[in-house]
């Protein structure tokens, strides 16, 4: 029954929906007037960020965050509230990372340079010193590998500011303090150096997730504050430069964290679920409030507001907190391993995790034909200032593939301009997030949970 | 030989366009590269907001600022920089305002009250003091008329949460800054408060235009930060409340400011004019880096690229920097009085003055008719992140209509979530401005401006 009845529903999407649509734009009104209203999303995260903190996987902050979500969301009145144990790495920036210039053209300066060493590095093991190589980018390391041996590199690796979407920019520079170091270690560098993944005009440093190929030296790396990386470079086409640097990043053994699992029962297809999440984690070096506080809090808000307004989803709906995506991974990978253990059936999963800017789009990864078919939605969102565009997802939830392939991904696609001004930088606080911003973002979520929940997905 | 020609290329827009759409979509680009690239707005607004500062109509630095905006418009090199003399009004705050509750319920209290004096209004002369009538809004001042005598009334003019356009929240709430103190004063009040037209989750007053009926008594009147009118509004609920205010307000004669305008000239239509603008007054307690610093960078912005680039327009363009918006329009007025007195043809004006937030759309009022053929440029405009739709316009250019009533009125439309918590209060400042955001909205700007000239605009 229940089989043939999402069948039917699924088969008839475009025709229910054109018949209801002042039905559900009514519904999902009622919905955007409470989060607009009396929304906690805001509130939240001045707890989490004020009263918590950073929360890099590993933390004590990390272990606070996930006990303050599960009582937050308990007291909203879900159905149940639940832990996922998983293990995380638990890197430790050990210091205060530091950069300087000493030398140029011979000459003795002292020039400190605004340095954060970058996640998941290891420490230099006190101060190094060597000439600076500075490269544009991999193909000019490629070139000049021979005069690598020894030096610290330098990748200049700015966004390219004409690209307008800021995750493009970042995408193409990302690689750099992804795998630079290793690529520099593979020639002979002893320490790598790289233009902070921002679009900032400030000289603030940005830290983030790199990874050693295991082939190479493990060299210590820091992105430098914007200003000085640019100076820098502009300077290394002048004459020789040597640098100094310290970092002393090390790992303690594999921590015992928790992803925070909310759950509303599903009235009508109680073993279909749809997940809505964010992670708890964040770098140490900030509040986490853009990464991913607000994904975090606006996850929360829809099943507070759900609960507010007494709905009864038809499918089981799970908010969830996820323990650990920035330098790992392992909550969103544990999630999926569970979901493969119980055997779960996984209708569609929405992330946030852009920042709790105000929201351009809802992002669906589909098939072309599927998409049709949500965009039919898009009507209903255009009031709260979104559309339905092809691909969206994000690393939480990209794991739950593995444990059903059919599960369609999704993510909130804020406005983009601001989100690398902040990300894993010591200014991503709460004092930069909209209260409004943040509030329309969760408005958006709930429109299309709302509209899965109450049609389905269409058919591959 | 000129009309025949505009009256081919009117009629064949959507045709012409379609068949340029991809040299269009390249010099677009190219514009837009440019100010991504080399773009001196934010530079120019960090000037304009820390050198020069508040530059409320008849302040020394609006004066300054108008000499400011010259020399950087002529140091771009376009055929003619000139200023057209103005009068203005030349209200003075005169002190620091003050209100606070003495008495509630009978019991002495001090409780002060953050308060700003509305714009135009005049001085409380001495400390007054009086009865609160709260009341929710006109409706339910004139069913309490009778109760008004004596007192001082509250109105409780909140933005509603739930409209999503902020800007229409305020339309909402904004008579009450404009009239209310009228309205109050024509039964008898003595002082007139508001909740201010704020979204801030915060206690900052915002000033604002208000303007007397002369018919009754001009009596003072404040806007109240968020928190405090929140919190005044809910005890005066709950019992009597007795407050004082304190205002300074009055006028100095009209002081003489300048219009700016620069002028590049049409190659092939040079009688007809595109006018591209923003305003140079603020209000006095900020920066007014958003309102309406913004608007005039990004103007200045459009000519530094013009030139850079090389473009050699069709038409002519004028990039003005009005003199006066905030309390008066007389900047507007003087620019078509000079219009109409030179008997002009104005073709197109674009004014951008909400805010230096990512660009959503174009606005243009015209027809239906004329609006679906600008429409048909919206696919040039989606890779910068903005669409065509009606209604646009702004103060500043509106009475240009009385010296060419053909003339297609326009206006950047940015994301409005974030304009009212700044808009008139003193958090209106250079760091709350971003700068891919401001540049972005130049970028937009340049795009229809080139299309404009290119095509012309539909006929009605």
């Amino acid at each position: 029954m229940v089989m043939r009845k999402l069948f039917f529903l699924l088969f008839c999407i475009p025709f229910t929906l054109q018949a209801q649509v002042n039905q559900d734009s009514i519904f999902i009104k009622k919905m955007a007037d409470e989060i607009l209203t009396n929304g906690k999303a805001y509130d939240l995260l001045r707890q989490l960020t004020k009263q918590i903190g950073g929360r890099l996987a590993g933390s004590p902050q990390q272990q606070n965050a996930a006990i303050w979500g599960k009582r937050n969301m308990e007291a909203f009145g879900p159905d149940k509230v639940y832990m996922q144990a998983c293990k995380t790495p638990s890197w430790q920036r050990g210091g205060n990372d530091f950069a300087s210039i000493v030398r140029m053209n011979g000459k003795a300066v002292n020039q400190p340079l605004a340095a954060l060493a970058l996640g998941n590095s290891l420490g230099s093991k006190g101060l190094i010193e060597g000439e600076l190589l500075a490269v544009a980018n991999f193909d000019e390391l490629e070139k000049r590998k021979n005069e690598v041996k020894g030096k610290i590199v330098y990748f200049n690796s700015e966004f390219d500011p004409t690209i307008i979407p800021t995750f493009v920019a970042y995408g193409q520079a990302a690689v750099y303090r992804g795998s630079g170091a290793s690529r520099a270690a593979k020639y002979g560098a002893i320490g790598m150096m790289m233009h902070s993944l921002s679009t900032a005009p400030d000289n603030e440093p940005h830290t983030g997730g790199m990874f050693y190929d295991e082939q190479y030296p493990k060299i210590p790396a820091v992105a430098l504050g914007p200003n000085d990386a640019k100076e820098l470079y502009a300077n290394s086409k002048k004459g020789t430069i040597r640098v100094q640097m310290q970092t002393y990043g090390y790992f303690l053994p594999d921590a015992d964290e928790n992803n925070v699992v909310a759950e509303i029962k599903g009235s009508i297809f109680p073993d279909q679920i749809i997940t809505i999440g964010g992670h708890l984690d964040s770098w140490d070096v900030n509040e986490g409030a853009h990464d991913d506080g607000a994904g975090i809090v606006q996850t929360m808000e829809l099943l507070r507001m759900m609960r507010a307004i007494h709905y009864t989803p038809k499918h089981t709906i799970r908010f969830v907190l996820f323990a650990n995506e920035e330098n790992g991974s392992r909550g969103g990978e544990k999630y999926a391993e569970l979901a493969k253990l119980n055997n779960e059936k996984h209708l569609f999963a929405l992330e946030s995790d852009e920042g709790g800017f105000t929201p351009r789009s809802i992002g669906i990864t589909c098939t072309p034909a599927q998409l049709k078919i949500f965009q039919t939605w898009s009507p209903l969102l255009k009031p709260y200032g979104t559309e339905i565009i092809a691909g969206g997802g994000g690393a939480d939830i990209g794991p739950i593939k593995t444990a059903d392939d059919n599960v369609i991904l999704s993510g909130l696609i804020p406005d983009s301009q601001r989100y690398f001004d902040y990300h894993h930088a010591k200014t991503d606080v709460f004092e930069n997030v909209n209260k409004r911003e943040l509030l329309l973002g969760a408005v958006n979520m709930a429109a299309i949970i709302y509209l899965v929940d109450q049609y389905g997905v269409p058919k591959k």
